[in-house]
């Protein structure tokens, strides 16, 4: 790699982003700041469904994050809704879509949707409202099938409600990219970790709770075909980190909670990856072009400049008595923020 | 299920098991004794690989049964053996045969064999005398096909040596147990986990690192046929537990090491699961009539009776300053040892 490259980006946005709260939103929230805003998920205990808990939630974001520029596109979980909710969800400041769970698929879903013909109505006025629904798309099926069989439910979303924005988030296998050629109104997130590993890096050696999320990391011919439709910024895949923080002790012991925390160095692991792949002209694209030309989103103004210093990533990151461990913990970068 | 059933086996036969040594060896040689016998790996640290530690090691196992009768099958290290070598493990008691592992595939392997051109001399001479190899099959590559592509050098290894007693060890795939029908002289053992678990029950809920072994669990057609196997005492399938201790602080950390603990449940387990499938009449075939055939084995005289009264599995077995947890940590099976 040619020394001294850099690259600066307009807005970037991180499309899928978990911030928990109290504590461990303090100490996470500010780690997203090299962002211009992010798609903030609403799976707290208990979920965020109606539009003054998110408005709330959404103010102890912006005091957590210090005043700090940060365009929070908030979502509500999704549940049945009356065409009057809709209503005041649309009218709240902030308010971005829906988000929807397969019941108990995932941390904190146990109340998600079972049967997507009971919300047949609200789709409908969604669809007529302009209101995007944001998806987990795993079925209760065998691990490595759950995105694949869950394709089936997609294809019936975007056929029977075709003005409906419906995003894929965090997809996870080739098929799914294949989904995304055949509606227009489909569009998709992808994390980091799913554009580099797989279950290898999951479970072929010894076991690495730190990259178990979900959707589990796939095969490689997954994986190849996830980076290659990022790298070459293909126009309805987004970036979204999915980054999702558990405490250390939940994560390095039996039975430990799904999710890989890379807010903080994802940027920096994002120009490094394309930049070795030679299409950081494409980054731009990917990590909020594509995100604002979907959505029609105009985030607040902040340019971030990345350059091919070395980023040593800490072993943990630790304050208000919360402790969260990142990828790559301990390990160097080859890039990282220029400050 | 009938109230007040059991079932006595004569000379129960662990076909694989992992004994270690030390106190981890002190802890967990007693708690197989409801064996006649079992098949001991040699991956300690330094690999068993010469007649004198085979011995030795032998001894020690003796030692920590306390003088319970058992018969210790002991194996070597598989590596290119000379003539002379072969023939002095062939004379030392106790010798069973020799466990290849592809180099570095799974717990202490790191010696084992890279290339199996290399090892033609010594294969011709273990057929001449009889001395069976027993293989841990698995490639270098993806996690979930590893197996499937080993099958290809046991294909190799049975068309080869077609007199060579090859034993599948731990198979985890429907694959080979169809490669099983081609070849007379392909025999495999199949532990108790692989019999119940696919990898949802490892990765698909909450990460759970005591079901995390090598070979991983697979998918549930794999998991199914091979119950299947197992229940209509499949002439060339044997138990073998795998059982694998680690002391706890390395399987509930990160980078779990690989193994299951079932060596003091796997007998009510067995019991349990056959009664469910109204097989109990195959389980003595299954845990020692077909091992006893395929190897000419005469095992020492010892019969167990197992009934449908409850067993409380203990959260974990303590001693010597060791602690493992078992399979079913905490948890009650239905049948349990007659005392």
């Amino acid at each position: 790699m040619m020394a001294g490259m850099e690259i600066t980006l307009n807005a970037p946005l991180d499309m899928h982003l978990h911030l928990r709260d109290g504590d461990m939103l303090k100490l996470v929230a500010p780690l997203s700041s090299d962002f211009a805003g992010a798609v903030i998920m609403p799976n707290l205990v208990p979920p965020v469904t109606d539009p003054g808990a998110m408005l709330a939630y959404s103010e102890r974001i912006a005091a957590a994050m210090s005043g700090e520029p940060f365009s929070r596109y908030m979502t509500l979980f999704f549940t049945a809704q009356t065409e009057q909710q809709l209503r005041m969800a649309a009218e709240t400041p902030g308010f971005f879509g829906y988000k929807l769970y397969p019941a108990g698929i995932t941390t904190n879903s146990e109340g998600g949707v079972a049967n997507l013909a009971e919300a047949d109505s609200t789709l409908n006025m969604m669809q007529d409202m302009g209101i995007p629904l944001l998806v987990h798309g795993e079925s209760h099926g065998f691990v490595m099938d759950r995105e694949a069989e869950f394709l089936a439910v997609y294809r019936n979303l975007a056929t029977r409600y075709p003005r409906l924005r419906i995003c894929m988030e965090h997809i996870t296998t080739a098929a799914a990219l294949q989904l995304l050629e055949e509606f227009e109104n489909l569009c998709a997130t992808v994390t980091l970790q799913h554009l580099i590993i797989t279950l290898d890096d999951v479970a072929g050696g010894a076991l690495q709770p730190h990259l178990f999320c979900k959707p589990i990391a796939k095969r490689p011919g997954d994986r190849d075909a996830l980076l290659q439709a990022a790298l070459s910024a293909h126009p309805r895949l987004m970036f979204g980190s999915d980054s999702a923080p558990h405490p250390r002790c939940r994560k390095e012991a039996c039975g430990c909670a799904a999710g890989v925390f890379t807010a903080p160095l994802a940027l920096p692991r994002l120009a490094e990856l394309f930049a070795t792949h030679h299409a950081l002209d494409n980054l731009q694209d990917f990590v909020s072009g594509n995100a604002c030309r979907i959505y029609g989103l105009n985030p607040v103004q902040k340019q971030v400049t990345l350059h091919d210093t070395p980023m040593q990533v800490p072993t943990a990151y630790r304050s208000y008595g919360q402790q969260v461990v990142p990828m790559y913990a301990g390990e160097q970068l080859s890039w990282s923020v220029k400050r």
